[in-house]
């Protein structure tokens, strides 16, 4: 039967008054006065398909398959205003290529997926297959592909370094411990380390690929294992160097996806935040003495923001400069890594930044150290051992630039772009503390 | 100093007779004559400057800034037919942003990185900053953008699979173990069931990500953390289709090489293989009889090929074809993973293929099994447990079309098209039995 070249159902429209092949999923089948509607969903999207006599459904009814069949179905495309996408297929020659006779664990054919939460979880791999669900993951590939464009287009290479790691990234606390041949092994919690190294080869580097923390924390904003997207770049000025290159990635993320993803964004109700020229700033000090002088919350003095002062400073920046977007820069060197570069002019801030989306913290970078002495003099402080370290100090043991970057994490991006309740929601197969599959 | 914005090495040559400023790190230093010859090497290239009086090395020679120290200068572009690359800067003005006093632990300014493999790889951090090294590491990250580029132009959607998985992919054997909040869990060996899971969602994905698999050989071919370069795709018509795809997709990569990497191939001597419309294939069991029918050798009934008939086959395909490439279909289905569809009109042979490059495998993969019975009797027939399959089982339960795709190994490639001896040579920091750092 398979005569014509299947096309996608994306092209049907482009086809009218000529029959074609589509193939896919029957994600809905209605029948009302004899007439029987089918849709059928592919890879990339839906059409609506009319059967005006039982015979043209027999394929299916005469083995009982039923929703999620894999089917293919010749038709004629006739434009017909008042179905979805202007466009439908008739006088149908219906083929099952894989038969299903249960009903879905989870309705796939409603707007929307109204199951709780560790429903959908526990069958991501079906429930991933709702548009919304889709549209969700697809933005998340637009976000990847976006942020390697621009970073290509700036002259960045592309890395991909080790995840089984021998010195754990940070503090050693929080991290997945494995067995490594006989040696003691950790995931690693970032590629901190490694893009810096790289900054001595290719200078401008990133990286996307899984981070792993084992944090043991159950909020709506963590996960165990995510998706990094990371930038070190050398020779900058300072840390407003790496917040300039960040708003471009921003931007470009941004413009992306508005340019590609339109049906997406629509789906899940979407509307993309503006990114100014210049994104607003703020010093850490001036963001807590504002709190004070506003809010009459005296933070003065904390080395940290909490989600309530970052609310606050959201709100601001919204009021002040109709931005979605802030920078606080200058956190306390106390609260930052061991490789964090200080402000030269007020040693007790350090030259790095969070940024903020919509007042929640979206971005975590700044300036790294890059003297050797620096680092053997930062690992004292810290009351770290150089041992661990020994590979890492080489590469400014051998000459680094100033240089500096920001970990970026893709879920929690499409968290706050899409307003989802959940991070669990932005990940494909989310990783927590009681979740190891699917 | 810095009155000049810093250009690039590689956009040197477009400014002849100008003043400009570059920056990088001091590659090599050699004096003749009262002469003074320095190359800076920053992330991209390499462009010579010659000092004619000890002044103008003075900022240098006053702190004993030796190679590699970070330095910036400010030059005039002279066009010199015999400086590399024909231009080099003149009557300079020198700045050191980070001096280096140690000699590096092996020299990177000799054509050749002439140490033993464990002292380049124990000193990476160190050693991936010769061009050589800088070569191979280029090349992977152009590989990756290449796969990724003909893959999303095809309607392939990217994504991202857990790492940390409950069930190990295939034999459940070399597989590193971990402890996740008290289950035990197993690093994902491949994507595997996981790109299958999602050809129910966008019936065509692609995944660059890392692999883990604690095999316990220490071997030229094998690390222990690879990134593999995964393709899943839904209704193909059996594995021809994926070798089609993956004829394309290797074509495009190297084209994609000659057009952007030229020196880079030049530097390392690669000479790119030529790739055929189509690529010759010879069935498994054609195969066996043609080695015994040659050579004399009666492979007939082995359930694999060896290294040997490997590049017998090789060599055949090379004077045959004149190809590099040959894929051999029908692998024994004895030897390959449950999932695998077998051939329907010789059911003992599979669906499935390898490719060889130039008498080596580069490449596995095939169709998979796609009707949810069939998965119930391989589990049963290998005598596998169902339960800690049951995710990837509702995939097939919920419909799901003929499908097939394969796992490339970017070391691997690497490795065989650079003719390095080691598969180590081509990773960034390569993670084997004894080599956890750098």
């Amino acid at each position: 039967m398979q005569t014509l070249e299947r096309i996608r159902t994306l092209e049907v429209a482009t086809h009218a008054g000529e029959r074609v092949r589509v193939a896919g999923w029957l994600h809905s089948l209605r029948s009302m006065g004899g007439i029987h509607f089918l849709v059928i969903r592919d890879g990339w999207g839906l059409v609506q398909a009319v059967a005006e006599s039982e015979a043209e459904l027999a394929p299916l009814m005469s083995i009982s398959a039923g929703l999620e069949s894999v089917i293919s179905i010749e038709g004629e495309v006739v434009q017909m205003p008042q179905a979805p996408g202007g466009i439908e297929l008739h006088n149908l020659q219906i083929e099952v290529i894989a038969p299903v006779t249960m009903a879905p664990v989870v309705p796939l054919n409603k707007p929307k997926l109204s199951v709780n939460i560790t429903t959908l979880l526990d069958h991501a791999v079906v429930t991933n297959r709702h548009p919304a669900r889709r549209a969700m993951l697809r933005l998340a590939a637009g976000a990847m592909t976006a942020f390697r464009e621009i970073l290509l287009a700036r002259g960045f290479t592309e890395i991909q370094t080790p995840k089984i790691v021998a010195a754990a990234t940070e503090s050693g606390a929080n991290v997945f411990r494995l067995d490594y041949f006989g040696h003691p092994a950790f995931l690693a919690q970032s590629p901190q380390f490694y893009k810096q190294m790289m900054v001595g080869v290719f200078e401008r580097v990133f990286e996307v690929a899984p981070v792993f923390r084992a944090e043991p924390h159950d909020t709506t904003r963590h996960l165990n294992e995510y998706v990094s997207l990371d930038v070190e770049m050398g020779f900058i000025e300072n840390h407003f160097t790496i917040m300039a290159l960040l708003r471009d990635i921003v931007a470009h993320i941004m413009a992306s996806l508005n340019e590609h993803y339109a049906a997406e964004l629509k789906l899940l109700r979407v509307e993309l935040p503006q990114v100014a020229e210049e994104i607003p700033h703020i010093h850490f000090a001036e963001a807590q003495e504002y709190i004070y002088r506003r809010y009459g919350v005296d933070v003065r003095g904390e080395p940290d923001l909490s989600p309530q002062d970052e609310r606050w400073l959201g709100e601001w920046a919204r009021r002040e400069f109709g931005s979605d977007f802030l920078f606080v820069t200058g956190y306390p060197m106390r609260k930052r890594p061991f490789y964090t570069h200080p402000d030269p002019a007020r040693p007790e801030f350090s030259n790095s930044f969070d940024l903020l989306f919509r007042g929640t913290e979206m971005v975590t970078g700044g300036q790294r150290l890059h003297r050797y002495e620096d680092y053997l003099a930062a690992l004292e402080k810290a009351q770290l051992l150089r041992e661990p370290f020994e590979s890492y100090l080489e590469a400014f043991k051998y000459g680094m630039p100033p240089h500096g970057g920001f970990g970026l994490g893709l879920e929690r991006l499409l968290m706050q772009l899409t307003g989802a309740p959940n991070v669990r929601l932005a990940a494909t197969f989310p990783r927590d503390l009681n979740r190891l599959t699917p």
